[in-house]
């Protein structure tokens, strides 16, 4: 037990809902079972509890700052850091040989779910440490993996992600860090990069940093881009950190939120001494970055999701125990007042809440079985998932960070001023999950990059079987009655984006780009309504068929099948309105000349 | 020129839109013209600029503290109030006889608007001496009124509302507050409040409370309530501060935003000498209470609006200077990038920021001419300016303190990871405008009033005038080609809601209370939405008036225009959802038990 995430939701997700136990069989799981994982689930619980949550409000409160030259975090981030590195959770997914227990990447995010909703910004930097990981582990050299990945795993390297520089945040276009080739093969790195989570701190002995940069005379644009390893201390001939490589905090940046993940501005080689070590080949950096931005993104949602679902979590006990009111109806004001749940108005906000959060956390963690298909699934699977988490990840980060910062939102709602003070957590969720529109690629990004590249890639087979996907789980709900009108809706809804994005993909091959991309935001919102609507009816199906079997918590999964009735009825039928101002190419918004602001 | 607010869109939506020029033909006006006015609303924006904006983050990151027993305010606070004070902001619309200047709630709403957007949490002081020195005027004793309306309306003593307790919130009835008669015709108050602003501190020579209580013996619930004159310093026979009156801080609280209002818990009669003075009869003191709520309630739309808006304005500013990435149909990276204010999402955001904000002062201004109406208008106007205010109060409460958030929000998603920081403004507006659907009553609690009570009072005249003006604004829109599509939708939704209000009534008089009222909020949503929509109707109407007759700023009108499209294309077809929900009287939220969460 814990007060910020239910256990027996991301067991419910990640055993009933995706039915992870199917992975045992796959050989790189061998000799895994539930038992396995669950054990890993309820550790990571624990230690969330024990060692996360405790410093969540007093990090927030304290955030990182400058003390004679070093970067000073509360004294409950590095201990906390270290139990998670020790109980293995860096390299919990990674092969044997690197002494990782070959888990599946669904199970290790289930884990990473508690620590997420115990204290999102001290589990960022074991959250891109493993992203810069599992980007050295596909990319990098065996020599580079040798020597960085090891440290790395056992956490006491960290890694950051250098993309964005002060005037190139979204369009990495505009990257102008350079990089000059040395005599020794290596490179001298130039420039600044902003919004660098981690990229500071001494919570580890290195920061192994990953540069975009441009090296002298590469192409212009994107295809001119090359990924280095840039380490806050180069390594010495036994690996062990030496002498610092010119890399220097120009300042950190103070955040509503999120605070307790030190951001900062970090300048490279100001006296020209930053050694840098490509990785791969020239000019292929940002294809290596999308492998770690794609899982970040989807990392983002759930984190999203998370904090959405700890607010619910708060708001709930409080709905709960908080007398005030009598039902509309009965007006004697002798007769004592309910608890605020017996609301109408109050359940609306709890089941809300629940629709944004555990349906962000079920698209998630799908998304992570995907990754897991990807990797161990028969080759027509395997490519299948591919397409289909070329289609899913945007959604994956956009919905959950749309979403969630709502959810918390309700909380508040519901606890009133309390809510609102700074003596209950869910005005932190609400500062802290703020961040996940803008970070990993701003909402914005995600909609350009659903409609402007995914949905057009392998020919459109991506959204083809997504499309399929959910029109299976329909043909799966019209056998239950109870179901079967929202089985309906979603078919229509579904047929309603596919139309529209069919009708905006051929806008844009006839030359219409910038109209047909003019209200993607909108498209993104639409197609995100769809794909939730079909994780709550994958879960209400899985519900119905336990409570019929009469397995599990009949009030639990009567509440599963309850929430899938509120999305259906109350979000699901805004995708009208959607798609009908997307079919008009409406050109309101594109057409407002700057100067009528 | 300031950074929070334009003068000129003020200014468009009390002279054009509002015509309050027209008032100047009453006789309580007389010798007032557009000139006084507008001298005014200058005034009141230089005197925002100068003393209002400059500690507006200050106090945020200082919030009040507890110093040697004494509530210490960051040093800005005094002297900003003191000019508020001395420019007659207190009294500027009292009767000439007691040192005011006459003049129109709306012009004096108009000036508060500076303020409200320069600084919400120092202007909540006079906001609410100003709200109770009102209340005063109209129900005290003459008696009451000479020792405590001067010095309230020259600033030497502020004002407060006590209304809620640590056990009752929303619910009044519950309030447990006591009050015995005392041999001097006084009465020794005793109880605790919560959630008191301004409840404490040495910004003024006295806090003067208005303390809802329960004579002993009085009957339960609401209509036992009895409104008293409690001050923090009793008078002494010449009407100056003397002996402290037994009102104690328990205890400041610690909010996310609004920081620079105190925020308190006061207990009264510890020692049992705390006296209060009886407003009017007992037991009316909810009645009473009420007049200072509705103020405070458009006021607080107002304050919502104006937050919304300075964040629009901030943003604005941020999206035309900020250079980055280039039109989706433009690939050379070579091309310099273009600022982000031509990208067609970030005008959406643009848009939708203008829709919100403007569309919530517009509205919160016109309820504050109607109070004009109320009190100078012919009778028969005024009667209708009374039965529209009814139904038009918990909309100027609840809409823009719910959209007003959202148009925060997006002012931070267009400034991306700069907007996060609290090196810009826009964190601060969306932590600040977050209390907005808290306080004065809950959102939840306007959608009750609204349905559980405006809609029926007066035989539903106020629902029925409302509509009357709204399709007058509609044929008039239908004259113009542009507006026309507009005009129609607007007739259309109304008759939507207007169906919907009546089935909803049908049910409660019928019985089904608690059911009727189970989705009230999302039907006063739906009623936001429709009223908002009129109002961007009526200011499109007067822009393409102004427009046509080669009056005003082009750039400005036509931008008026525009943003009445957006609304009317992306925001307002949200209608037929909700009346399509509500009119199924959907139960999914009512029947779910509290078991099931």
């Amino acid at each position: 037990m814990n007060n910020f995430a239910r256990s027996e939701e991301l067991r419910f997700l990640l055993f009933d809902l995706l039915e992870v136990e199917t992975l045992a069989d796959r050989p790189r799981y061998d000799g895994q079972d539930r038992g396995i994982w669950d054990a890993a689930l309820t550790t990571a619980e624990q230690m969330a509890v024990q060692h996360f949550a405790p410093h969540n409000r007093e990090a927030d409160l304290n955030e990182p700052r400058l003390v004679d030259g070093a970067v000073q975090t509360v004294s409950g981030v590095k201990p906390a850091l270290g139990a998670f590195a020790d109980a293995g959770f860096l390299r919990a997914h990674h092969d044997d040989a690197l002494g990782g227990l070959q888990l599946p990447w669904a199970v290790v995010q289930g884990c990473f779910a508690f620590f997420q909703a115990a204290n999102i910004a001290t589990v960022a930097y074991p959250f891109l440490t493993i992203a810069a990981g599992n980007l050295l582990a596909r990319f990098a050299s065996d020599d580079q993996k040798s020597r960085f990945l090891p440290p790395m795993l056992s956490g006491r390297f960290f890694g950051t992600m250098c993309l964005s520089e002060p005037q190139a945040g979204s369009s990495l276009t505009d990257i102008t860090t350079s990089a000059r080739p040395t005599a020794d093969g290596r490179y001298a790195i130039s420039g600044v990069k902003q919004w660098i989570s981690g990229g500071e701190h001494e919570l580890s002995d290195n920061i192994i940093h990953l540069v975009l940069a441009r090296i002298e005379g590469a192409p212009p644009g994107v295809k001119g881009l090359s990924l280095f390893i840039v380490p806050r201390f180069r390594l010495d001939t036994g690996g062990e950190p030496a002498a610092a490589n010119d890399v220097h905090l120009v300042s950190l940046l103070h955040k509503m939120g999120y605070r307790g993940t030190t951001s900062t501005i970090l300048r490279f080689g100001e006296n020209d001494a930053c050694e840098g070590e490509l990785i791969g080949e020239a000019n292929r950096g940002l294809t290596y970055m999308f492998q770690m931005m794609n899982e970040a993104r989807i990392g983002v949602g759930l984190g999203a999701a998370m904090l959405a679902h700890a607010g619910y979590v708060h708001s709930l006990d409080y709905a709960r125990n908080r007398p005030q009111g009598r039902h509309p109806g009965g007006k004697d004001p002798a007769a004592p007042p309910v608890a605020i749940i017996e609301h109408a108005d109050v359940k609306r906000m709890l089941l809300a809440q629940r629709a944004y959060a555990e349906g962000g956390m079920a698209l998630c963690l799908h998304a992570a079985k995907l990754m897991d298909d990807e990797r161990t699934a028969p080759p027509k699977q395997a490519a299948n998932a591919s397409l289909l988490l070329d289609v899913l990840t945007p959604i994956c980060k956009a919905w959950p960070s749309e979403w969630g910062p709502r959810a918390n939102d309700l909380a508040i709602q519901i606890m009133g001023g309390y809510g609102y003070t700074r003596d209950y957590p869910v005005e932190q969720y609400y500062r802290d999950n703020r961040l996940n529109p803008i970070h990993e690629g701003t909402n914005g990004i995600q909609a350009l990059d659903l409609l402007g590249r995914k949905l057009a890639m392998s020919d459109g087979r991506g959204l083809d079987l997504l499309a399929e996907e959910i029109r299976s789980t329909g043909a799966t709900a019209s056998d239950d009655e109870v179901l079967r009108p929202h089985a309906d809706a979603l078919a229509t809804h579904l047929d309603a984006v596919v139309h529209t994005s069919a009708l905006l993909l051929a806008r844009m091959q006839a030359g219409d780009v910038n109209l047909a991309l003019a209200n993607a935001s909108l498209h993104l919102d639409a197609m995100g309504q769809v794909v939730i609507a079909w994780q709550w009816l994958r879960q209400a199906i899985v519900a119905q068929r336990m409570l019929d079997a009469g397995n599990g918590d009949p009030d639990y999964l009567q509440g599963k099948v309850q929430v899938c009735h509120y999305f259906c009825r109350y979000e699901l039928p805004r995708v009208n309105q959607l798609t009908e101002l997307l079919n008009q190419i409406d050109t309101t918004c594109a057409d407002t000349p700057a100067s009528w602001f």
